[in-house]
């Protein structure tokens, strides 16, 4: 069945761009070095691919904690090479699908990337694709295991393929085997105290007095809860105090905003 | 089977308050400050669902002890938003049917909801949505798949989304990973006795003498267990008391309902 | 499957009050203060019921060791009470049916109860009804998962309902939640020496010097297995004495009572 | 499919009697004290099934080591009744058979069973007709269910029933809760030195002066081995020598009857 | 579908010396005492079922680490015996059928086998058969339920019959309770340096003064593998001396056999 | 459904020098003595293959770390062998196939390889192709099974054949007894420093000065890594100097070669 799930696809990929830019929803500020030299190596692997004799193949796995901006980054990478195919598989096109259709989805997409003769597959979010879950654990190891020969499976003579993986769940990954199919593991951060003040001076949403004292509070923060905080703040204590803010009249009340990061961080 | 089962859904989704009504057969009481205190925080999430440019999704969960007032709480949230789409998604409505069908109820939810500019969609009682049993522990990890996957992904570009789960298995969705999808999460807790009193008063149903010492034998109870109490302490010891008591002519006989509280906290 | 499980089942209920009274065989004697109090606050149960007004839906559980009476006494309460709707939900008569067909058989009894205005519905050994096996363990999620839901799920408006559970694995039933799911639990005896006596009495088949000594050997006696240890010791020594003794014209040889008592308790 | 199955069965019950025998085919010797008075009680099993009035039902479990008669003792049983319906059980007749199907043919006996006034069931090698196995432990739960509802199932009404059942495995059935659904449970033992000398007098295979050290040689043997050694033994260590041993011209050889028990316990 | 399975079996049965033969391609040569004790009273078996009247059923189990030479010995006896119907059962011609498949087909052995009135069956490599691996571990417990009611089914009157077992996961065997289904057991060993000796005098392919040095190097050599390291010694260190070797012109140089050694039991 | 899916497959076999030269993409370059000894070991057993009388079936396995060189060692072997028919099997033609259709396409490649004189069957990644997975551990035993079987079943009369296995988790294929099943094992090293210099002279990538430096920072490293190593160093830090070295204008700078090395073994 696995033959009829190939045909059961729905040509439904093309119009690829606008998933990458999902990812990115709210857009891309300067979050430190260590974002930025991820970005900058990931951009040389494009560079090799488009060069290489030898290794038509490869492939770099972007690992870190929950919201740490694994997928934007992978997005922002495929959207900065000028490639001619650039596809990302996610979970959330393949809903309720039983393991074999998740399974040939997959597949599908490296053939129809091995017809470019430079391209970029982005598996995001691993573990969810491998729908893994930490009780058991359980995980299909028809989908681990078609992922693992893909990654070592060279594209068809001419043809050459980045392939970026994003996970969240990087030691079950490693005791899959599937980390080692990578050629390489970068790690992709929580932001620091000086990170986030970075984030908060872009964002200006802080009386110039608070904005410290905002920063301050936070260490180990991952770029994605950092605007679901602002937002709750934003609101103010009453509700209906966004528009004010984000339209530069009203700065965010502190204490306010330090009800919310108690909530959120519980 | 998953598409076979999308399309075998009877659309009897519409009259929706129904449902929630039903979460709160006894009525909202005042149970103190704690409960009152999440009610409110729910309802500026539902004000920033509103108003939100950058995260059209929004996801809050209730968690706490059985009996709590949870769904109450999550219905009433529901019904006091003024949003055009409020669907509660329960176990009740999905007895007897397979993973997959009920995996495809929950999807379908979703994307109804996805067409309103503006919705609520109450997953209730999670764990019994999970198929959860502690011996195993067992569970269906197709459903609780794609509840992470339906967690994480964002409705069509200008719908906004509120997403509110209840649960008494909070130490389960944690180690699954549930827990995390969540934006935010608040503990719906048991009655302290000085709760009981207040509730114990709006009721009128103890002697005047009595209603301190009823309190004070409880605490940490549940409301809904509470109510089930009064219930039997109301029948009397040869039965055929209730209507004396309901319409206010007799009050609860105090020894009788020590006996009652006996049985059922046993 | 379930579905067509539901459509296949043969409308066998009707004449249910034949399988009530096949609960008690032998009869309902005396048997200690202990059974008499559990029937009498059944019975108020199905009173509070009858006049409930916020919780249509009443369920109490039965719980104790192997042959001490569950099943004899949810009968009688169900025969008891005057409700024009009484089931018993029995593994008996589902022998070899798959999980989802005595499911749908489970719901079944349950949707007919809600056409009611009051109804009983017992769920005779719960453990059975799971296929549950202490090797493993194992046994039925998606009935245990059933039951759960329909134990809290209310009848219709205007209808009002007494589940009645019997259990000789309270601590399994325990580990699922089943337990937490009814509203009350209450335990069920062995008989004490002094019961046994009061038994032994109303039997009348020992002479009366035997009948002390009898009594005070059995303690912790479930009244099952006594009424099987008295049906062994008519039989004589050497078989064919049974009619005399039932007829009164002679009595059990205690000898040989003894040597019966050693045999079954081994 | 269990209906199916059902319906599968080919009439092929009928000359049990055949079955019967088959289980004794060496015949049945007296061996022992332990073993008569198995028979016995047994016997006194057979007589109160056929006066009771209250218990319509009697269920008796022979346990004991692999190869002590228990399967020979339940046939001689069943053949010394004068029931008009005796079966027996057993997994040879099933062999490669599903479980639902196995599950099929055991209800079908106990259905047929219910026709006749008076009728035994033998259940033999309960662990076989469970398909167990000791690694994991494997068995099929469907069966054990089977067998639990139908050893406390009541015949209809006039109708009376024994159930005898054999197991080696009585661990295991007890962990099942198999053993407390029988109403006794009677231990067959392996054969001490002096139950040996019995046999072996009766046998007249040895010399004179060597019954006693043939006999001696063995402690807590199973009737049936003892019958594989003396076979063995009657061969000589050439060959050949049967003929003459069994028809009284020679005797067993002592040091090859020896050698033939070193080989076997082993 | 085991029913089906029955009727899809190709009566590929029938020239079964061929596969007898086959056990045994490097012939038989004497290999020490202790191997051809068995072979003895394998025999004597064989005499027995010939003339037994009380046990129409005896069996046999080689067991003994891989290599040692069980298959050939148990073919050898088959061969030996002049039993009319002598077939081999081996998962070699049962590559890739369900467990139901093959479980038809060793029915079926057995079934024909009950036609002849001697026959012998050879179940060879019963670990394969049973799909047994360590991890886990896993096996079929379809085939080893019917081996176990097979080894215990009398054939049907008249008939005799010899069953030999083979296999080298003797612990596995003993943990399933299929070594006690066997009449008796044998342990077939490796060689002993003497027992070497006098294979490698036999195969005559040493020079005189190497072959003590070589026959000393080997301790707990099974025979098969012995085989196969003369073999690979006898190419020579540069490939092509094998002709010379075997037609007599020259001998294994000794340090070359040394290495393959080193290599082979490494 | 095994026997369908052998009639499923497409005949995609023929053209398999194709696959075996694209087991070594990059050349085979002299990389120390270790790697030569195996290569020489390997061409005496196809010697051996060719010549042998009692053995037609000779089988070695190649273990060792990922990457380090045994699929193309491996493939060269099979292509310097004048075999006629040469088969690689690999799980990259078998990608989301089911258990079953993977099992008959190996078993049908060796029915294939049967009917040539002489032939080289290679399991290449044994363990990808049993689809194992280290957690739980999971593998497939239907595979597993058939492997064992073809490993010891010998080919027709008259047809040789060598088997030649790769894996990189030989301490699995241990405990599933698949080691024990070849005739001879040989463990593939990683380079140490000694061979890595090797390989860099042949490659000439690095200034004469810092070849040295450039060696000796790398130990245990596996030749494919390596390869991988110098591609991403070759690149250089601002991208695009790779045609200028490889064309030889250029060399590696040797601190981007130190960077690429701490990316890469993290
Ligand atoms: N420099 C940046 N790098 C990454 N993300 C950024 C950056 N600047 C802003 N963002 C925003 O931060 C969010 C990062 O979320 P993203 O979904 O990529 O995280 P993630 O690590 O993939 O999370 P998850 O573990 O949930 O998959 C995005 O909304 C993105 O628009
Ligand atoms: N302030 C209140 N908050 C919540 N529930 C209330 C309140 N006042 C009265 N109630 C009543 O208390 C009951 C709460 O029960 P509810 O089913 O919501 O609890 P729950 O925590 O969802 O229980 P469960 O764990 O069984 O799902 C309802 O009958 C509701 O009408
Ligand atoms: N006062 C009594 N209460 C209960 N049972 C009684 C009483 N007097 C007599 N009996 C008889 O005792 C028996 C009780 O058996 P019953 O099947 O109810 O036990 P149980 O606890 O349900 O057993 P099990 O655990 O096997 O389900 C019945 O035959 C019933 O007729
Ligand atoms: N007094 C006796 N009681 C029982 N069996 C006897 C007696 N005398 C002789 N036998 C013979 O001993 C053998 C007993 O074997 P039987 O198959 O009954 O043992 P078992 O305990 O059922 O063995 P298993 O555990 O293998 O099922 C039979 O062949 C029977 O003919
Ligand atoms: N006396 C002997 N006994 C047994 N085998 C012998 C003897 N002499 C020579 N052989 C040869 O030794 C080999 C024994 O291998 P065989 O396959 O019987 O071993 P096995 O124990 O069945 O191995 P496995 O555990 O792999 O099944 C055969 O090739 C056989 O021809
Ligand atoms: N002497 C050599 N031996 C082996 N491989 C060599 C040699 N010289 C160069 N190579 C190259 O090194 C690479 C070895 O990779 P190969 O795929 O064979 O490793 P592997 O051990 O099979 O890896 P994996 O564990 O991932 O299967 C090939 O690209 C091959 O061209
Ligand atoms: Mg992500
Ligand atoms: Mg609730
Ligand atoms: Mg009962
Ligand atoms: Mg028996
Ligand atoms: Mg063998
Ligand atoms: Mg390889």
């Amino acid at each position: 069945d696995f033959l009829n799930a190939l045909h059961e696809i729905i040509p439904a990929f093309g119009a690829s761009m606008d998933n990458l830019e999902r990812c990115r929803l709210n857009g891309m500020v300067d979050c430190g070095e260590r974002h930025k030299h991820i970005y900058e190596r990931a951009m040389l692997l494009v560079e090799q691919v488009k060069v290489s004799k030898g290794s038509p193949l490869v492939s770099c796995l972007l690992e870190g904690p929950s919201g740490s901006g694994k997928s934007a980054l992978a997005a922002t990478v495929g959207i900065d090479s000028d490639f001619a195919y650039v596809k990302i598989i996610s979970a959330e096109t393949m809903i309720g699908l039983s393991e074999s259709s998740k399974c040939a989805q997959i597949v599908k997409v490296f053939e129809d990337a091995y017809k470019s003769e430079l391209s970029i597959v982005i598996l995001d979010d691993i573990e969810r694709l491998l729908e893994y879950v930490a009780i058991g654990p359980r995980f299909s190891n028809l989908i681990s295991q078609t992922m693992m020969v893909l990654l070592k499976r060279f594209p068809p003579k001419g043809k050459n393929m980045l392939v970026i993986g994003t996970t969240s769940e990087v030691g079950f990954l490693e005791s899959l085997g599937i980390c080692d199919a990578f050629s390489i593991t970068y790690h992709v951060p929580t932001l620091r105290t000086a990170d986030v003040k970075k984030v908060l001076d872009q964002l200006n949403v802080f009386a110039e007095d608070d904005v410290d004292a905002a920063a301050e509070a936070l260490n180990d923060m991952p770029i994605k809860k950092l605007y679901m905080l602002i937002e709750m703040a934003v609101q103010g204590e009453q509700g209906g105090a966004a528009e004010a803010i984000y339209s530069g009249k009203e700065k965010i009340n502190i204490r306010h905003y330090f009800d919310c990061l108690g909530d959120i961080i519980r």
